[in-house]
C-alpha cells in the first residue's frame, strides 16, 4: 500500500502540473481562472488520472501518452463538482467554501463549463498524434464524451430520487453507476485506448473501473455519515440533510419499523437539521446494519473490480491497479 | 435572399432531423431529454449550422461531411442560452419560458451540460472516418474547445461589466468578440476544415465568420430595443433591465449630458423598471445618436466580413455567404 500511496503523490504532482499549464492563472478574465482553479487546488487524491496513466502502462503504453487526458479527467471531474455543489446547496468542499459561495453562481457555471472545455483542448492540443494514432484520440474522446452524457443522467436520477417516496436498491445503483463509475470506468478505458490496449483488454479494463468506481460510490456513502468533518471537508451528514437516496437510506427505510421510518423521513431533506439529530439517524442507521450492509456491498464490488484483472499477465502494473481498488475500499477520506 | 431563406429553411430542417437522432427524446430519464429539446424545438434561425455547411461546400466538401458538426454547434449554441438565462435570470426565450424557469436551476444546468457533452458526441459519433480524415476531426474538436473557452471568457466578462461604472467602446468590442463571434468564426472555420480547405483557406472563412459574428451582435443588440417583444420572443429592453454595457448604452453614456446620464445609470440594471421607463430611456438612446452609431458600426463589420471571401473564386455559395452577411444586418428579429 505505501507503494500505491508514494504513486498517487507522484501522478498528483505531475497531474497539478500539466493542469497549471492548461489552466493557467495569468489568463484573463483572472476571476474565472482563480475560480477555476480553487477546488482543483484545494486537493483530491487523483484517483481518475491515476487509473488512465495506470491503464496505460498496463497494456505496454508509456506515462506521457496519457497524461494529458490524465489531467483531462481530473477537469472533467472538477467540472462536475462544482456544478454539483450549486445544485445540491453545498458551501463546503475540501474544507474550503465551494466555487458558488465565495464568486457567487453565475460564475460557478460559467467556471464548470470552462473547465469541461479544457477537457476536450487538453486532449486535442497536448496528445501527440505521432505517438497516439489520431483514431485513438477520437476514440478516447468518444468515450470522454459518452461517459459526460452518462454522468448528467445519473445526476438527474438524484435530484429525482431526493423527491421520491421510495427509490429501491436497483434505481440506486443505476443512479450510482451513471453517475460515478462512469467516468472510473471511462478513465481506465481511455487509459487502455492511448496505451494501444485491444478492443477486448479495453472493455476488461473498463469493467475493473466501473466496479471500482460503484464501490468508491457505496464508500463515499459511508464515509459521509462516519467519518469526520476535517477528514472529510465538508460537514458530517449533508446527505442526509439533502435528502439523498444512498444504500443506507435505501436499506434503512426497508427494514425500520414504521416509528423508525418516520424519524428517518423526517430528517432526510431537512437542511436545518441539527448535528445531535444527524447523529442520531446515524446511529439509528447503524442499529439496522445499513451501513455495514453498504461496506459488505462494496467489498463484493471490490472483489468482482479485481476479478476483472485477472485475465491481464501478472505484472506490477496489474498488482498496483490490485492495490488501487483495495484502497478504495479502506480509504478513511 | 429569398433563395437564401428557403436554404436556411432547408437547412433548419436537416439539422432538426439530426438533432432529433443525437438528442433522443426516447431517452431517460424522459425530464431531462425534454428539457434539452424545449429551446432546440421552439426555433431558432440554425446560422451557425448554415455557416458551417456552406463554409464547407465553398471548399469543395459535400454537405454529408459537416452536417455532424453542424448539428453539434447548434447544440453548443443551446447550451450556452440555457446557461446564459440561467445567469441573467431570464424568464423567455424564443416566446416560451427558459429552462431553469420551467424545469428549476438544477434541471437547467444539468440540461446545458448535457448539450455539450451531445457536442463531442456527436462529432465523433457521426463524421465519417472514411470521408474526413481523423485528423481534421481532432482539429474541428479542437476549434470547438477553443472557441468554448473564449465564450466563457465572454461569458465573465459580460457579467463583469454589469457592475462596473465605465466600460469603454474596446472593451465592449473585446466581450462580444469573445461572447459571440467566437462561435461564427469557429463555425465558419470548421466548415471549411471538413470540407478539405487550406490553412489559409481556413483563416479566411475564420475572419469572415468573426467579423459577421460582431454584427450579428451589434444588431441583436439593436433589435433588443427597437422589436417589438412577439418578433423578439422576449421582453423587450431586457438587456437595459439586466445592466447589459450594448455598444447603445456606452455611446449614450459617453454623450449624455449629467443629467442625461443620470437618467440612463439609474434605469440600468433596475429590474423592475416599467416599460415605460425603457421607452424613456430608448428614445433618449436614440436622440442621442447611439442606436444609429451602433448599426453604423454593424454595416462596417458586414463590409469587412464580405470582404474577407473576396479571395475566393466566385461561385454561388460564395454568393451566398455574402448574402447571409446581408441578412445578418437586415434581419428583424
Amino acid at each position: 500500500m505505501s507503494r500505491l500511496l508514494s504513486q498517487l503523490a507522484e501522478t498528483a504532482e505531475k497531474v497539478n502540473r500539466f493542469i497549471d499549464e492548461v489552466v493557467d492563472l495569468e489568463s484573463e478574465p483572472t476571476l474565472l481562472y482563480q475560480a477555476a482553479h480553487h477546488i482543483i487546488d484545494a486537493g483530491g487524491k487523483r484517483l481518475r488520472p491515476y487509473l488512465a496513466l495506470k491503464s496505460c502502462k498496463l497494456v505496454g503504453g508509456r506515462d506521457e501518452d496519457a497524461l494529458p487526458t490524465a489531467a483531462a479527467l481530473e477537469l472533467l471531474h472538477t467540472f462536475t463538482l462544482i456544478h454539483d455543489d450549486i445544485i445540491d446547496e453545498d458551501e463546503k468542499r475540501r474544507g474550503l467554501p465551494t466555487v458558488h459561495i465565495e464568486w457567487g453562481m453565475p460564475t460557478a457555471i460559467v467556471t464548470g463549463d470552462l473547465l469541461f472545455a479544457k477537457v476536450y483542448e487538453t486532449v486535442t492540443k497536448f496528445t501527440d498524434p505521432r505517438r497516439v494514432s489520431p483514431k485513438r484520440i477520437l476514440q478516447v474522446l468518444k468515450n470522454v464524451s459518452e461517459a459526460t452524457v452518462t454522468i448528467c443522467e445519473g445526476q438527474i436520477l438524484d435530484m429525482m430520487f431526493e423527491r421520491k417516496e421510495t427509490v429501491s436498491e436497483d434505481q440506486y445503483f443505476r443512479m450510482i453507476r451513471a453517475k460515478t463509475a462512469a467516468l472510473f470506468e471511462t478513465s481506465a478505458r481511455c487509459g487502455g485506448i492511448l496505451g494501444g490496449a485491444k478492443k477486448r483488454e479495453v472493455e476488461r479494463l473498463g469493467r475493473y473501473g466501473h466496479y471500482a468506481g460503484v464501490a468508491f460510490q457505496l464508500i463515499d456513502d459511508v464515509l459521509g455519515l462516519t467519518a469526520d468533518e476535517k477528514a472529510l471537508g465538508k460537514p458530517v451528514g449533508s446527505d442526509i440533510r439533502e435528502g439523498k437516496r444512498t444504500l443506507i437510506i435505501v436499506h434503512a427505510l426497508e427494514h425500520a419499523s414504521e416509528s423508525q421510518r418516520k424519524k428517518i423521513l423526517e430528517t432526510l431533506g431537512n437542511r436545518s437539521a441539527s448535528l445531535e439529530r444527524i447523529r442520531e439517524v446515524v446511529g439509528l442507521v447503524g442499529s439496522l446494519g445499513s451501513i455495514s450492509y453498504a461496506e459488505e456491498k462494496a467489498k463484493k464490488y471490490i472483489e468482482k473490480s479485481k476479478k476483472a484483472l485477472a485475465s491481464f499477465p501478472a505484472s506490477e502494473d496489474r498488482e498496483d491497479l490490485i492495490s488501487l481498488a483495495d484502497l478504495v475500499f479502506a480509504r478513511k477520506y
